[in-house]
């Protein structure tokens, strides 16, 4: 039988879940590919650590660039996370003409074209399955049987820890700092929370599926990005009495001359499947020219559903190496001089419908201001929710308006604010009910 | 740049839709293939019939052979449908060393492993994603991503036609026959809708799916097969009372030495995902011992969707071809000698909880004769609805089981009909509420 030597960089939660896969299910791989995978060395930089694997001596090494140089070693897994020294042992691997896998959104997100670019020129692939969504094999579908579709559209819940503190907030009506601080505590969220609840994370890999629905490079820095942080339980309790969930979702479209890329909270109606995929789930919904509106979902995290599609990325290649195959499939899925650039759209020509929560003063005459401001803008009201309270003060004015430009809200909101009659910033959230 | 040329036989609305999309998203398919796939040859039984379609001259042939031994053709795409000529034509076209393409579940559920033989003595790939699922790419999910995963269950609502109607009866109150003869109106259920209604669809389906992720051929006849047709708007009303939607379900388990395969209508939770997917929707859930469960979504029939699906194997073939590589995965992902024969569990042996409801006499002490003969064979009730009439008569009476045997529930209901209270044969639809 067949063997190929494996290298893994890095070992901690993921890489703990890659080794227990390729013992636990050797038998069912070997019964699929007829060949062997071996991970040979896997470099940490803790040694010592216990990480509660049985392991050949000699398999863990302190020496990453041993792996890096190893001729037995043909596929080499990335598990560091970090863009340095990820980026440079990447590379120096691809120089090597060893094919990689990565779990590493960040890293994709910003240098992905330098390291697609490298793969190409040295005939390898480069594969990271695991780098949006878990264990969803979506980005294998997109490349894979989807492939002959003209994408439209991409959705997602991408990221569960904003998702479960969204979905404890709305079963519970609590509050996002305290779901925040016992999230934390159960494990379901970082130390340093930032990256997942400010949505950057979210952007990392809507920018991936981007690349690979739409054949286009994306400006990172150019992607509208809000996270959940501002989502007060006001907001989640007002969006249940109108019919919807909050969700943070990663919303991308192609135009014939501009993509749309944001990342913000939304609110998706209370009857779509994607207001039920709560806690740390994720979903992708997509829209092909003939497949149509296709849905996944599953675990988006975790040691065991990561390593499923780390460990499907690895017999993907091997299954090219068996058949003498180098690289098969451009790691976009178009060829490389295929990928263009498409501008993404500025947020102010965003079109939709919006959420507005102000806080007013109670007394006659305010809804009529706001109408007022919001109408000279051009945008329409389709509801609005007063709540009067004896003895005055400020009193939540909930607004929901039809189909509108952002720009045109924006200006609406200054006027507002410059009348002098609410108490501080309005709430603002997106509806995307026509998704 | 390379080209393959196809063939297509058969051009109903599965083939028109291809023949759409590699002309309309040929582009598309250039721009990641770097390889142009020409369709060479049609063949169809009625030349004149007008599909809506513009040809170039000589492409649309009444000689299927023709086809079959063009030199210059490398993949055949076969849309015919049925038993005969479409297991010759395919065995034809792959002693020839052809690629081939089906969408024909039929012909897959029961002549599949013949088929599969053939194509590992010819070293060529045989592709058949459109005959699950349509457009949802599930079988390149399960052969692909997943495959590091020994998978648990598969479950699936993967006929369009009964979840349409059953759709129908849930949101309209309405009868089966009342909505199933709208639906064929409608063109949403073919003029004899037998194999769709009676389930026989859903279990070809099933049966491809088994042997997919279980890695074992499945002797179809052992399939317990169970259509929609006995399901009445009275289940469908207590369904809602109690909590459930009822759907046509398919399920495989696998276990040690046995596997369960069965088709029948299910209550699921209201809840669940699974009871959310409406009108002609497909979706496929499977549980992988590392990706967790998994949920697919998305059209399950239809001429795009399904064209999609043919197109996306064929983009697979092509760059296989493109590397040097004939074949690359085996057709159900295990090597073809690692195909095992597992049995299929006897019905009698299924463990589930049961919706009953019986017609029975409208007098005291009945609820007591019915409790005390499930009692006798071991099954124990979790609630009872039990619906009053004035002046006697007739009266449905539910009963919802614990978990129990299915052996012991027929003993049971044998019993229950010596006693003499009940009009007709009672109800039963199995509840799955622990997928």
């Amino acid at each position: 039988m067949k063997e190929y030597k494996v290298g893994l960089l890095g070992c901690g939660i993921v890489g703990t879940g890659v080794v227990r896969l390729l013992q636990e299910n050797s038998s069912i791989l070997e019964k699929k590919l007829g060949a062997k995978l071996t991970l040979k060395r896997i470099a940490v930089r803790d040694l010592e650590k216990d990480r509660g694997l049985v392991l050949a001596p000699g398999v863990l090494t302190g020496d990453f660039r041993q792996i890096l140089a190893d001729p037995d070693i043909s596929i080499i897994i990335e598990l560091m996370g970090g863009y340095s020294p990820a980026r440079e042992y990447l590379l120096e691997a691809i120089g090597n003409g060893k094919h990689v896998i990565t779990a590493n959104k960040a890293l994709l997100a910003l240098h992905g074209q330098e390291l697609y670019d490298a793969a190409a020129r040295n005939r390898v692939e480069i594969r990271y399955e695991a780098a949006v969504a878990g264990g969803i094999p979506v980005l294998s579908a997109i490349k894979g049987n989807m492939a002959a579709n003209r994408f439209g559209s991409v959705l997602g819940i991408l990221n569960g820890t904003c998702n479960y503190i969204l979905t404890r907030m709305t079963e519970e009506g609590a509050g996002f700092a305290a779901v925040l601080k016992n999230a934390q505590e159960l494990g379901y969220a970082e130390a340093d929370p930032t990256f997942d609840i400010e949505g950057t994370d979210t952007a990392h890999k809507l920018s991936i599926l981007i690349s690979l629905c739409f054949g286009t490079w994306v400006s990172f820095g150019d992607i509208h990005v809000e996270g959940i942080s501002s989502v007060s339980d006001l907001d989640i309790d007002f969006a249940g009495r109108l019919g919807y969930r909050i969700k943070l979702l990663a919303i991308g479209k192609r135009y014939e001359d501009r993509i749309e890329a944001r990342v913000h909270p939304a609110m998706v109606p209370a009857c779509d499947p994607l207001a039920g995929i709560s806690g740390v789930y994720n979903a992708v919904r997509l829209t092909g020219n003939y497949v149509g509106t296709v849905m996944f979902y599953g675990r988006g995290a975790g040691m065991e559903p990561t390593a499923s599609a780390v460990v499907g990325d690895l017999m993907a290649i091997a299954r090219n190496m068996l058949v003498g195959a180098g690289r098969r499939t451009a790691p976009l899925g178009f060829l490389d001089k295929n990928i263009g650039f498409v501008p993404i759209q500025p947020m102010g020509e965003t079109v939709c419908k919006y959420y507005l929560r102000f806080s007013v003063l109670d007394r006659p005459g305010i809804l009529a201001k706001i109408a007022g401001a919001l109408g000279e803008n051009g945008i329409s009201i389709k509801s609005a929710i007063q709540t009067a309270k004896s003895g005055g003060g400020f009193v939540p004015l909930v607004i929901v308006t039809h189909e509108a430009k952002e720009i045109d809200v924006n200006k609406a909101l200054d006027r507002i604010g410059a009348i002098g009659i609410t108490s501080e910033n309005p709430a603002l959230i997106r509806i995307e009910d026509d998704l």
